[in-house]
């Protein structure tokens, strides 16, 4: 399925090397002022070639929206948008028609369809998030208005990761380095591994830390699509995402729940809060109005500028060496697209519960 | 939503202190021979009262089949199941009727639908989870036939966890001790930690790891419901859980790729298969033979045995002190949970493969 | 797919002579009183052997509520109901387990499922409504506050119609006749046309009007969830539906538009009303504030008390000849069942408007 | 929701005077030939202006392939297209920005969602079904491999109808005459009338019929989502449609059941099949293996070339008069789009039965 959410979704389409990728935008609230400028600098945000970190591929990735905006509010309607692939380098790819890139979709896309378009990784590129990204734009337009405020850092690189939690940091400082690191000096140790392991032809993982705030109680349907549980789900259908956790997650197993009970305390305004946030703003799958918290674990990028082995489709064994545009580390273009899953899902969530 | 699945699909009812739990399973393939003490076993695996390790709330749990099944076999039909609660000591929640236990959904539950069922926890009860293993034992008696074994085991209590992966032990010994451990001796010492967390009216986490064997490639739909994005909303959507990983998960972040990549190689009998298996039996979203690994992190259980400060539903501070029968770690009755939403997600997703 | 409705849900289950038929419905709104009285009513309403006019099968057919609705209020949590089955006289049916009945689903099922539980039709049955009348009755409940009635008759058996359309009568008259048609002369007829038809061991097919008044403007969900779509779709779901058509249906093709536009003019409440309601309440898919009205043809039951020939599942000829007991005509219990599945969608639809 | 079809799914979007019309084919089995010049040409059948009898606008619609086409076979991934929106007098339409037009959707939209695209209809315009087109094409390419064909005509116009069924008929003579009525002389009739009607100013509405052949048994899946209800949902979300029968329909409800059934027979190979048709192919919502046949009701279009009374959104009454180019008669070029339905349904059941 190439859907996401139930009453805000999303339907995505479109290949590395096709002639545009796309999706259309179905349930978004009508009346809302549909900020262009804001959703192209939101494309902006993961286009390549941004520093010297990421791939050098140049694209436009100008977004044109084809309905649902009328006279620039929002009707209601379904939004259908497409980005125009450019500067496709199709033959960069030739070599790959026969072989299976290590760790990479190639494999089990042929077991699956029996076909594939190995240009570029055809569906499986991460340039399908253009259209999570561009969804994501339009889902933050109506959080915006609802007081709903979502961010994402990068909080670790290999082995490098920041000691504090998201208080600890002005999150805004995240967007003044081409890490996304709020922690300047962290974040100028982050760029350098990843220099290093760039001029190594190699690759490194690490991890995104996620945050909403003025998020309402009540977020969330149980049983099944608790929501944290729809989260994960959004977190874990990006490309290279290989765990997800809230609260204090895998960390927090090795605490007793004396320890890790949020204990209830009046606000002192008439209402309810909580004197620690240990359960990352969600209590039985949903939310309780603290800030919402969570992270996600990123894999190194498969494709290396170097010679790895591998086997063709007839079954032979041969190398396979990346040529082309590659990123070392997809978390800082990353930052964006998990920005947008979560308002994706938020908004979904918003619209389920009739915040 | 409380229901799960696109084409096997379970959706459950039944609050902890109603009169049934229950569940409809739809799409079960027709003409499977439905092994009644099969299903009543699983059902067993989960049951309170198995040891001194688990809540001493004895409950009969048997499942009644209504529907769906015809001279011993499926039929195709929707099946029809509930399992009467029995022994319930209302009383023994009457104090918690206008109170909001810490790091419960008795607040959110509130807050969403302005009214709870505050006996035993109501919807939010782990006795919800008797609907998925009643499924998840449907899922296997298909699964079984087409060669797929579904294994899960604890793999750590608090800080005591296994050093090796699921391949260092005989998953079969996980049965034989109350914790649920392949590894005898370690399960000793987390079941001594576990008593000793009870003694002292807390509680413990830990993290439950699941395998999945003999799953053909191909399984998972992309792009927003890869087969580890179903996998992880599964497991995320049990009680307790507060993460998901597959594969190297977050450990494997500080990787470089040259060491997490797989390297493809012949099978020598004609067909592929990758020399290691990092990425946990999953590319791209979708199964590529090999083994799939995850693990899913569980917090402490909320309810102690112990006095803490709270809130009421009036407003004004008070305290609550459980009464009653509570588990004082999850993980032992956590492993069939966890084995019943993997069985679920892998039918469904077979089938969606049509394999 | 044993499922319908997008926020109140029901998935049902149950073959004639199991254990049970029930259901589960999900997304009922929370804090609504439960009228336990009327929703049996309305099971009564549907029920075997309320005349001559209808089988002869006596069933108790006694609601149980199993969660959902606590100290008489629903929680928004899921309602699982069942009614267990009775007075099953499962042996006036052994015959048929190597026969395909005419105009029966015995031979599409066994085509579609290689199995089948030929006793009293096993899902086929038009027992498997009883879990849409529950349904209904919850969801009437629902509109009642919001001031939206729904109300079928019977409008025409065989060759006798009703000359007037619904504002011609008074609908609470339908309940006071066994075949639940407001005219009582023109019942009378109908009464006396199935009596006859009985009497040959025959059956005789009909059509039902339904009108849903007080709904507000702005319920169905365009393009492909419209009103209309979503009421025929339900409708046509019915055991023997043969038809739906709302507004001016098949006959309003030969109009001309100038004929059938409905033209708006003012209410003098400041508000905006058409002068007449050839559209039947719905224009574009949604509702315009208008009494929604439509109908639905019911085919003559195919099980007859006489002898037909047929085949057998080994492929030889025989013939076939119902014993038990059946009904003549469908249409007297099946009001009940139209106003249930026009309750469903309309709450639905309510539901995803937020009205 | 702007989506149909369970594992062949349609997501459309755009208005009539916005930029462009498109949609996203989900599930298109991989590995089909894709035939463009059949795709571009099923959307020739519904471009306007073919003949006297439709709209004068004319428009090129081009259909653009954005993705999930790869070396002219299908990938398996999402297929991506639009058609851009040209000739547009939008001017043509400032008029009606303060008008509700009568029995459109203007004033449903307005209420549902509080602002319109007043230019053409925006999302209502009958362009929308240019994607319904698209995606019916492609099911078409599919369905052509398993033998099966769909076919539809034009059966009525105002009160000329055909007398015979559609074995009477050479349906290809259908497409030979504007009118798409397989009989030349009824066409000639039919097409005098909507001239007649056109030069009033007045429209005319009529019945499609729609026939499957080549459909195996077994597709359909109870209980509610019936093969033909997912058919008549189908239908009834096409524009103007009024009604929905199959089989015998509405003139059966005056047959007896021993008139009505269909009797089992031997077909001399082996296999069953039945003596007569009334079924319309379907039994119990299951195909059965017989040709599939209904029709489809299509009230008068009611765009007008006359003036009418109406309100204004000031709630002032006032007149209107559709300026502009405009179909007296929708049947003519709603034949492929009852086809295009019809493709998408069976293709969609067919995949879901696993044919």
């Amino acid at each position: 399925m190439n859907t996401i959410g139930n009453i805000f979704r999303l339907t995505s389409f479109g290949e590395s090397h096709g002639a545009a990728i796309g999706g259309i935008i179905d349930g978004m609230p009508p009346g809302i002022d549909i900020d262009m400028a804001f959703i192209q600098s939101e494309l902006d945000r993961r286009k390549p070639g941004q520093s010297d970190l990421t791939t050098g591929r140049k694209e436009g990735d100008r977004v044109e929206i084809l309905s649902g905006v009328f006279e620039g509010k929002s009707t209601g309607t379904p939004i259908g948008f497409i980005v125009r692939n450019e500067n496709q380098h199709s033959a960069d790819y030739d070599n790959l028609r026969d072989i299976f890139r290590p760790s990479h979709a190639d494999y089990t896309y042929f077991c699956k369809y029996g076909i594939r378009d190995h240009r570029g990784g055809g569906r499986t590129s991460a340039r399908e998030t253009i259209s999570r990204v561009v969804a994501g734009a339009f889902a933050k337009l109506v959080l915006r208005q609802k007081g709903i405020c979502i961010r994402a850092y990068t909080s670790q690189v290999g082995n490098i990761s920041l000691s504090g939690t998201y208080q600890d940091y002005d999150l805004a400082l995240a967007e003044t380095n081409p890490v996304r690191c709020p922690d300047p000096e962290t974040a100028e140790r982050m760029a350098e591994l990843i220099r290093e392991v760039k001029a190594e032809g190699d690759t490194i993982g690490g991890v995104i830390t996620g945050v909403i705030t003025g998020c309402p109680a009540g977020l969330g349907e149980p049983v099944f699509d608790k929501l944290h549980a729809a989260l994960g789900s959004a977190m874990l259908s990006i490309n290279a995402a290989k765990g997800f956790e809230y609260g204090e997650g895998f960390a927090g197993v090795t605490q007793r729940g004396s320890e890790q009970n949020d204990i209830f305390t009046t606000d002192g305004k008439g209402g309810i809060t909580t004197q620690t946030n240990h359960s990352g703003g969600i209590q039985g799958g949903i939310s309780n109005g603290n800030d919402i918290c969570f992270r996600v674990a990123f894999k190194p990028v498969a494709t290396l500028l170097r010679e790895q082995p591998t086997v063709g489709t007839d079954g032979n064994t041969t190398t396979v060496q990346a040529r082309g545009r590659h990123d070392p580390c997809v978390l800082p273009r990353a930052v964006p697209i998990v920005e947008a899953m979560a308002a994706i899902v938020t908004l979904d969530k918003c619209l389920q519960a009739k915040c």
